[in-house]
């Protein structure tokens, strides 16, 4: 038995009490400052509100100022927060943490520096002073949290730099439902993982698209299938720009699969679909936050600042081109179709 | 305006009339013995009974003992036998056929060969003594045929030897919704298309495992997500098990994604996760060609031939081995989960 300090109490991490709880370990969840209300609740009957599932009964639950009594003596540390807490991860949790204890994230992104540069968040808090010498790990991969506390078979990829850790956790986390490969290859991971978000919204272009033709709920794939093949197609070759293993597009193309079908991205791309703008379709989406928008405007602005040094061609990338012109320029949407026809001679 | 020939009545053919006439050209409809009824119907009213889209008026319908004068003075022959009229194509239309008119044919699938050998289609009719000097070319890509009928915007590869020929063909197909890449890696993309059924099937086992738990027309993602990515990855390790590029795999997982949710493959792939058994899966679908059953049978029965001649490793391909259990052996959908998971160490 081990002892699981969970730091943000967000649906991923409150998901992933599920097997570990499980597997006989010691769980406790910490909220962030913006998880007040649902640290309340949990205590009073375990009942997560946003995950809207209840949780085991035995997890010990804590406020964001009793953290350190909360990470005395953790085997490993979780850490939950959504892209919006990277920062206070880094400020405020980074430098309580023990370099001895393995810590694991759920965070999905990335960052892109002035040059074009593209770092995961891992490399981010490593090059933090308080983060230099701790043991970081990740966790990528097509697996929502709902599902997750439902016991659904689900496939993830933890990986970190060192091996040995990352079998330590697996044995720590896996479950006979929540299944997890290992790889040493960060950048590929968690780049896979944060650019699927991009392109899940170009993809549900083409769903408001045909509803836009046929009328709202008509499904049709076609479209949707062409993109999501521009979509794999450009993935593979961001992956070889930043510098990460091309084959990680199978993470990619797993988790592209869940996003497309899945909330808040699926919604906003079937509304610029439709022919709304993007302030008028952000409008309708008031209060949620979309990780979308921001991995694909790191994303467009990366490669640009990497085109203008000679380093990329923007030419190679006509969808992401696109979402960002629409939702950073206010353009119509208009699928650049004939952008993505290739001619290959060869074997 | 060139004069096309298209021998097979089915619905891709039929659908490819669409974006052709509408570029000017002279359609002639020629069916198969099996699509007598479709022809009547056609001259009637250019109804397309199984399609069930009415073709553009202008289009010239011939019955099959009326091919001879509907091949006279053709530009351009286009195949659209299912993968069940292989043999049919070769014995009766290939002797009629001259070699300097290009043949593009939309038939998916793939034969094996006794020492595991993988051939494409139309590889199979170069190799008849009738097909030796013809130039075959052939569709493959994301595009279901009543979508094509509606002007869906659909993006689809062209493949063959001869990159004039693409060319030439491509500027007679495309139009403002039929996008066509070229490639002369003829087995990268017939096989990539052909494989997206076998897997199309595995990944829609968890469609029907998540209904047999949750309730019929529950949809869940994480495990369709899971056996995606598992599909992604197999795929592109039996294109290079085939000579094939592996990049092809763009025009798989998009193919991949439109098949899981068309039709008939879905359908057996839910009833075989709800707990039916093969047989009881097909009596409820009969009388439906099932293309993803003829796939998976000859791809795993490859796959094994190359194993036991030390050129493949059965481990490799765990969801492809199972649905051949499953639809070969009848044995009961269980998923090899950890068979799935991997270990990468390395950059």
């Amino acid at each position: 038995m081990a002892i699981l300090t969970f730091i943000g109490a967000g649906q991923m991490a409150s998901a992933l009490t599920f097997p570990t709880f499980e597997n006989g370990h010691e769980i406790r969840l910490v909220g962030t400052p913006l998880d007040r209300e649902i640290i309340d609740q949990l205590r009073k009957d375990n009942y997560h509100i946003n995950l809207k599932r209840t949780l085991h009964d035995g997890i010990k639950y804590y406020q964001v100022e009793e953290m350190e009594e909360a990470i005395q003596g953790a085997d490993v540390i979780l850490g939950g927060v959504s892209s919006f807490g990277v920062d206070w991860w880094a400020d405020e949790v980074l430098p309580k943490l023990n370099k001895d204890v393995p810590i694991i994230t759920v965070t999905k992104g990335m960052i892109d520096l002035e040059n074009g540069d593209m770092i995961t968040y891992p490399d981010y808090w490593q090059s933090k002073p308080a983060g230099k010498e701790l043991n970081f790990n990740a966790i990528g991969g097509p697996c929502t949290s709902y599902e997750l506390a439902d016991h659904d078979d689900s496939w993830v990829a933890f990986c970190g730099h060192d091996i040995e850790t990352l079998r330590y956790l697996k044995q720590i986390f896996e479950t006979s439902y929540y299944h997890i490969s290992l790889s040493t290859d960060v950048k590929g991971v968690e780049f896979s993982v944060a650019l699927k978000n991009a392109y899940a919204l170009g993809v549900t272009l083409a769903v408001g698209l045909a509803e836009k033709r046929e009328g709202i709920g008509k499904v049709h794939y076609n479209s949707q299938a062409a993109l999501f093949g521009e979509g794999v197609c450009e993935m593979r070759k961001l992956l070889k720009l930043a510098g990460a293993g091309a084959d990680n597009i199978v993470y990619g193309a797993g988790d592209l699969y869940v996003t497309v079908f899945g909330g808040r991205t699926r919604k906003i791309g079937t509304l610029l679909g439709r022919g709304l703008s993007f302030d008028e379709a952000m409008a309708k989406l008031k209060g949620v936050t979309l990780e979308s928008i921001v991995i694909a405007t790191r994303t467009a602005r990366a490669v640009r600042n990497l085109a203008a040094n000679g380093k990329a061609d923007l030419k190679d990338y006509p969808l992401l081109m696109h979402v960002d012109e629409i939702i950073n320029q206010g353009k119509p949407v208009n699928i650049p179709w004939t952008a993505f026809e290739t001619e290959y001679v060869g074997e």
